[in-house]
């Protein structure tokens, strides 16, 4: 299970507070420009670009890579003996090993180009002690290379995977872990529902090097043998000690719905969208009690602390359907996880606010600033949203125009949305095409926020376009492969137009042959 | 050549002006809803949508379909005898056969479901007169139906096709003309510039029941023997006649690139990325002298008058990368742009403005803005936006980013982009995914547009998906065949849930046997 990309390669930045430190990024070889002058050829060199990596050894040529052993330990020497949580040190004045590694990965380019930025290792603890950041580092998951989700930072994705009753083995779970992280996936979510749920989660945390989330209510649910009613707080307590105790690096937990807010679900189009929501709202129902998550949100924190698990606040009540988006239910529930987020932070827990789900373009903006406002600046962490439910086996698309949006108002992480979602699970091609379509928002939003040096790529990409350095275009994409394998299609033309054109019809040679043209001639026609 | 959709039907609806009017739409059947009420199955039925329908004659089982006949002239009862544009006939309060034809089709549900609308045959006059709406109907195209590109009116797509020296033959282009009918495109650009380009276009006008737009440019560059420093007025005017006599709806011509304003691309990282706007640059660089295009557009103008051909005015200098968005080059055409269109309506001919291109997001409403302003309301036509370049071969979803956002905006009708833009020319499945990704894209932005009736669909299949009505939710969706195929490949359960969830963790299923519960459960708990 290697990863390669091609013209590519692993390098590592030292650290400078802590010089042990080695951040993996990945380095994009570019050939030179070659222009005639007078006759003979000349080359200009091209800068290479700096990616930022989500591959982990898999891409590393001198890592051993062995799935029974799991992944090296990264995060272990910097964890011993240490104690706290990564806020608790931020707030502290403490700079982790986490928070300078962090640093230097969100500004790669920048570094190299000599580009100034405000993201410096002081910046992120200032950031992850007021709560507007966070770093998912379960003590107990060492194999993961930190990153960092916030407003400030570049918008990172997340990726599902997950077994169900009907469907797939362990083995094809890691597999499409990996797969994941080789087209960029930042986070991975297992929501795995079916049988072997402990051990494919063990498989998967050990061999994962981005952070892990899951939603435990479902384990709970299953222990509970499938039956809301029989759910009770010790249950879902132990299930979360377990997967702290695993490695679980942050947990989806449906605190935010509230009995009092139940029914204001009952009037929607869709309901309840949300399997964990669903779950916890029934046993509010039957009991006629508040939920015990919400009662025992204090207890949540104190066993997140233990670990530095960090709590995604999840959103039972987000709309389900582009009718019933900013609604009353969802509002209520968003008010309820802005007072529990604060609770978090004072118990030094990181948290973070999951958002809809399906809005349309109109009513995406009212989203942010609501959470914004609400939740004092805490992490969005949105799903799409969706902007029109017309297009089931397109909802990469659909939700990708949404997500790219609420990522330029603010949102930190977007949860990626596959074609398959709504009718099936998604296989391996169906995780790249979300993947990328996400990539693509979230890139997308780093461009219109002005992230530093976010635009290095975008540049490097057009350069070698209009150079017709087809190669170079290829190797700085998102998905080379299929780049190149589009090419081919009907390109057999030695690469100084693409058939979409011809021979006759490219602008681009046309336009650089006018670049040969005496520069005064016009300016002199106007004189 | 037969085009048809599951559970779908060709209906007519009559006009009440001018009684002879048969506007075609779809509508598509649902199934009732079964609930349990004292232990029987309660049917309650679910009204049929109606949806906008370009798929013309091929669609209706009625018609005869013979390709070397062409498509019935559906039009030509209309426009025998009848003079002056669509243009000249608004402003002297005449409502035509194809306005009041276009506010039927536009307003399609909102008959049926007695939904308020502004669209009226009258208003569609007012705006036609105001050049703030184009009908593009070429008095030779008998064969298209109706429709109409205006910012207060549903957002239209537009679909290319064509031959290059490179590649395919002319029944494989009328094949992409009704396959990307079928799929929904509201025009047609034939931008073939290969051999046989006379008899190509003829096929494609003669089967089209969308309007055809063409770059003559292309044709009289080939005459030009391909050198931009051959041509002359002449050839370019004799090209225009000949394509206006075959029926050729609309033009794009890069009138607005000025000798003067040649020079500011230079700078670009870029260039220029029009075909028709490089060679006509070209012309002007060797020449030292103004564009013909620009010197004989009252000429041009009094050819499409004739025919009742629209003119889009090409954007020579849209930027090809992000980094060249919005800049000098860019801003000086529009404003020559706004100057042109302002002396087409004096002569009674509809024109609408073109527009980029590679956009980033934060950088997209000014370009709506600055259109509006300088282009005095004229319908805007953009090129995606593409928001970022870094994803060549996914740039059908780069693009529909930025094009939802800008048709929400108001763009009147978005050009698609297919996964092979910038790698190949596209084949039939790239047409496919990119008409489908402009369908999302224009159907996002009527919903936050709020254009009548527009969210009767997505309301209707989000229903359906609540109450597990899957055949209808794939009948209901943009490509049913896609969902149904995905759908398949993992399920096999009878319909109850998807595998997404698996039996037991389906929230809508758990989230429709709460509504079950008492009303006032919860309620009682609070008080």
């Amino acid at each position: 299970m290697r990863i390669s990309y091609p013209s590519s390669e692993k390098v590592f930045m030292k650290g400078e507070i802590h010089p042990e430190l080695r951040v993996a990024m990945r380095k994009i070889t570019l050939t030179p420009t070659a222009t005639l002058e007078n006759g003979g050829t000349r080359l200009r060199e091209n800068a290479p670009v700096i990616v930022y990596d989500t591959s982990g050894p898999y891409s590393d040529p001198n890592a051993e890579i062995d799935l029974a052993k799991g992944l090296p330990k990264l995060r272990r020497p910097w964890t011993e003996g240490r104690k706290g949580t990564q806020m608790s040190l931020a707030k502290q004045g403490i700079i982790t090993h986490e928070m300078e590694y962090v640093a230097i990965r969100e500004t790669m380019n920048c570094r190299e180009q000599g580009i100034e930025t405000h993201i410096t290792p002081e910046f992120v603890r200032q950031e992850v002690a007021a709560g507007r950041a966070v770093i998912p580092a379960n003590v107990n998951h060492p194999e993961s290379e930190p990153m960092i989700i916030g407003t400030n930072f570049c918008v990172k994705i997340n990726t599902n995977i997950g077994n169900s009753h009907a469907n797939s083995s362990i083995e094809e779970e890691v597999e499409k872990a990996v797969w994941s992280c080789k087209w960029g996936g930042d986070t991975l979510m297992d929501l795995s529902t079916g049988e072997n749920i402990t051990e494919t989660r063990e498989w998967i945390l050990r061999n994962c090097p981005v952070p892990v989330g899951t939603v435990p209510m479902y384990q709970a649910f299953e222990k509970a043998g499938g039956r809301a009613e029989d759910l009770t707080w010790e249950i879902f307590r132990d299930t979360l000690i377990e997967q702290c105790e695993q490695g679980v690096d942050y947990f989806t937990i449906h605190c935010g719905i509230r009995l009092k807010n139940v029914p204001l679900s009952q009037g929607r189009l869709t309901g309840m969208v949300s399997r964990g929501g669903s779950i916890i709202s029934k046993w509010c129902r039957v009991h006629r009690r508040e939920s015990f998550l919400y009662e025992h949100f204090d207890d949540i924190c104190d066993i997140c602390r233990k670990y530095d698990a960090a709590i995604s606040l999840g959103d039972g009540l987000r709309p389900g359907s582009t009718f019933d988006a900013n609604d009353a239910a969802q509002f209520a529930e968003l008010d309820t996880m802005g007072e529990l987020v604060e609770r978090a932070w004072e118990k030094d827990v990181q948290a973070f606010i999951e958002g809809p789900g399906h809005v349309p373009m109109h009513k995406i903006r009212e989203n942010m600033t609501r959470q914004m406002e609400k939740c004092h600046g805490a992490p969005f962490y949105t799903l799409g949203p969706i902007v029109t439910d017309i297009a089931p086996a397109y909802d990469h698309i659909t939700s990708a125009i949404g997500a790219a949006m609420i990522g330029w108002y603010g949102t930190a992480m977007l949860c990626y949305v596959t074609p398959k979602e709504h009718l099936a699970l998604p296989g391996k091609n169906d995780v790249r095409e979300g993947v990328v379509a996400y990539k693509i928002a979230a890139h997308a939003a780093d461009l219109a926020k002005g992230h530093p040096g976010a635009a290095i790529r975008d540049n490097a990409l057009s350069k070698a376009r209009y150079e017709f350095r087809w190669k170079d275009q290829f190797n700085l994409a998102l998905d080379p492969e299929r780049a190149l394998e589009y090419w081919k299609t009907s390109n057999e033309t030695g690469g100084k137009y693409c058939t979409m054109c011809g021979p006759n019809f490219c602008a681009m040679r046309i336009s650089r042959s006018l670049e040969d043209c005496r520069e005064d001639a016009c300016g002199r026609q106007e004189a």
